[in-house]
């Protein structure tokens, strides 16, 4: 395995005659500003922060680092939640953002070529100005930049509907650890050309490549939606409430699952947003079905209400303006700042097949009483994606420490059991990498370690990720 | 690399006690009907074929096959196009043919657990009864098998709106060439766990591992759709059109493309179709639409009316009933049989971006021309996937062997070119892979190579395929 390797004074200057002066830091305050990400309280800073400007640059680097032993890890966004961007092995601090050029929207075959320092939220609305629309829309798409989108193959509330980051990438320029600068596959839709490099590179977490294009396909823009707020007296309701609207054959845009906790902690954090809420409430679906015809919106949110009656709920909020959406919208993305802003929180990425939803919500909480910690609920239901806040509150730090981990694994335990996995779309990263064997067994592992290994052959990309450490 | 290996009396006797002596076989027709598949004229019958039953004697067979350099290449429903089921090397011919059940269509979690030798039609119908939509149809949907639709990643007429195989891949059980059984990921929708063993899985042609049973995901089935036949008295402008359909907003569920010839000789191999086409039509595109509400399909064949206006077309044919959809989708799926049924033949499976399908229709005739060979091209447009069949018609054998070969190079020299690729939905196996340096470079085929290494080291699994020889 990698060790932390010191960088001499001499290896500083080489760096810096590949980036410039102004593009290479070694001063504490930048260490520190890219040595987190928004994973916990974990503040890894590298030895040196490098801003490259170009593949050719990261080529470059990559040799001197492959050649000298010095771990690499490439930073986005800084807004991960599994710690990918975490400088663990020290090193070389590869901050991508100056790749932020959108290079060109390909209006003719509803492609983008997009350089992976773009904002999702940027691109987003770039491609909209054209009347296209890129689905994934990760709660953090203000900040989050599109590479890193890729590196963890990151989802969002649309991707109920049209599918996660992966399902957009269509072919990757990547520079290897080893240098060599490379396109994975073609511009096309369709692709039985050889092993899928594209795929394999989506979600590979920045430890196989440095990714540095990304071809992206796009949809026609749909021009309605309705939006409803949905508050169950029974949270278990929400849950099986989900798998129901699909069975009746409708495929909502969103279909959004907050816990009581989730919606008030957070009202209390976001301003401009005001809904009364009864006290036995104990969770909400937030709802959204879109297209181009409002009279078939019409009709599908009429079936979904059908669904929803059989349930025990509050009446449905239907929002009833721009305004009204955006307010609910800003609502459910803040829920995880504003949870965390809450307590020191561990956040897990549980996923399993939606009809399972319910059980495993019983299952945490569960959990949760056994090893004395509260969690709070939420996520991407019609996904089957719960993301479990898991609250220190005032639990000893000692309880902290040794409890709550034999809790998290329980948790996993119980999602692979139903069928699923440890993460939808965050990522293993550097948190959960100690709980792959939940969810493979040492053939897969060593399969992996065999795909890192050719590679990566020296492990310089990114040690300590993904990867379990006795592996 | 491997080489052909004998199987000794021995030998055939270990393998009977695995599979049962009703399940081997080594009497020449049976090898021989093994031997080939729909690639061309190629017959290259296994030493010996084996039919087990369940994933165990398949561990059983890859054991015993790895530790005696044995070459096993798995055998689905023989529809192939690419030459990846032939047994090149001799060895054991793996037929899949008794993993024939649909395990659970599940419709809670809209998914269906499926052995390989299930035949896509079959499953399509299957989980049609329970009102809902696999949508991967290739046009040997009545005698494929699924799983090799897995390892081909196929795609077929509705792959423009719905997605090919990959995209309905949740998960996998494998049986490695070392004989360990794995399932590749998990049953969800979304996935972030670790490398993506799953899509490394699809579309890699039997190299990696042999497929035992998969979890596909479903989506509810739309009760509608329009269907229609353009006329074009230019075949370029028919290419011209189809990326204009998307820029107007419409995703067509089928947009396919058949020159003149395609369409004149199916109509004379085929019988209960009939349509008359006027002498100075040079082309035609096939248009569905799908959905749930009649008025949104009008509103959008219209909208695509409006589209094709701006062409040179014939009056557009509405089928009517549901005996002229199902006419008129037999003629289009015919379209390679009976190109085949005329010809000696080469059938390439070009794909580029949509909006540079007139560039490529253009430069395979003009290629044609220079080495003196007719092509006959038709398929998915939508997609940009152009099926080129070469047809040998009176060309000398001489000039068939010797020009043709330069000709498909100059043709995926100009696809690559274009941005696209070799191959979209038929795989590379045995007949394109020697063109693979066109595709990808040295450091890309590596890759590839490394990748294979670490499933199979011993390089006993399909070898013969993919890669190209040299490497």
């Amino acid at each position: 395995m990698i060790q932390n390797t010191a960088l001499t004074p001499q290896m500083i200057h080489q760096l810096q005659l590949i980036v410039g002066e102004s593009f290479l830091f070694t001063d504490t305050q930048t260490r520190n500003d890219y040595g987190h990400d928004e994973t916990e309280d974990y503040v890894f800073p590298p030895a040196v922060v490098l801003k490259p400007g170009t593949p050719e640059e990261i080529s470059s680097i990559m040799k001197f680092a492959n050649a000298n032993g010095i771990p690499v890890t490439p930073i986005g966004g800084r807004t991960g939640l599994s710690g990918g961007a975490l400088s663990i092995h020290q090193g070389i601090g590869l901050s991508m953002e100056r790749f932020n050029k959108i290079i060109h929207i390909d209006e003719q075959n509803l492609q983008v070529l997009v350089e992976p320092a773009v904002i999702t939220q940027v691109l987003r609305e770039a491609v909209a100005e054209k009347g296209l629309f890129y689905p994934p829309d990760p709660s953090s798409q203000g900040s989050c930049f599109i590479g890193g989108n890729v590196a963890e193959n990151a989802g969002g509330a649309r991707a109920v509907k049209y599918g996660v980051t992966k399902d957009y990438v269509l072919n990757l320029e990547v520079v290897l650890p080893n240098g060599e600068i490379i396109w994975t596959g073609a511009n096309t839709l369709k692709n039985s050309t050889g092993y899928n490099l594209t795929q394999l590179m989506v979600g590979s977490e920045g430890t196989l490549g440095v990714i540095t294009k990304i071809v992206m396909k796009l949809v026609p823009q749909n021009s309605h939606n309705i939006l409803m707020l949905v508050p169950f007296f029974n949270a278990g309701q929400a849950c099986e409430a989900v798998a129901k609207i699909f069975k009746a054959g409708i495929i909502p845009s969103a279909l959004e699952f907050m816990e009581r906790d989730a919606i008030d902690w957070t009202l209390k954090y976001v301003d401009g947003v005001n809904i009364e809420i009864k006290e036995a409430v104990q969770a909400h679906l937030l709802i959204e079905v879109d297209g181009n015809y409002p009279e078939v919106l019409f009709a599908e949110a009429e079936k979904i209400t059908e669904v929803l009656e059989q349930f025990e709920i509050d009446e449905i909020l239907f929002a009833d303006s721009e305004d009204q959406k955006n307010a609910l919208w800003k609502l459910r993305r803040a829920v995880g700042e504003a949870v965390k802003s809450n307590s020191v929180y561990k956040e897990e990425d549980t996923v399993v097949p939606r009809y399972e939803l319910p059980t495993l919500l019983k299952g945490i909480k569960t959990i949760g009483e056994k090893y004395g910690f509260k969690s709070v609920c939420y996520g991407h239901a019609g996904d089957g994606n719960l993301h479990v806040n898991i609250v220190k509150g005032d639990m000893s730090d000692e309880a902290w420490k040794t409890e709550v981990p034999k809790g998290i694994r329980e948790i996993f335990e119980l999602t692979v059991g139903l069928k699923g996995t440890l993460s939808g779309e965050h990522g293993i990263g550097y948190v959960q990498k100690n709980y792959m064997d939940i969810a493979f067994g040492e053939v897969q592992l060593q399969l992996m370690k065999g795909i890192k290994n050719t590679f990566d052959p020296n492990g310089i990309l990114n040690p300590g990720k993904v990867l379990p450490d006795y592996l």
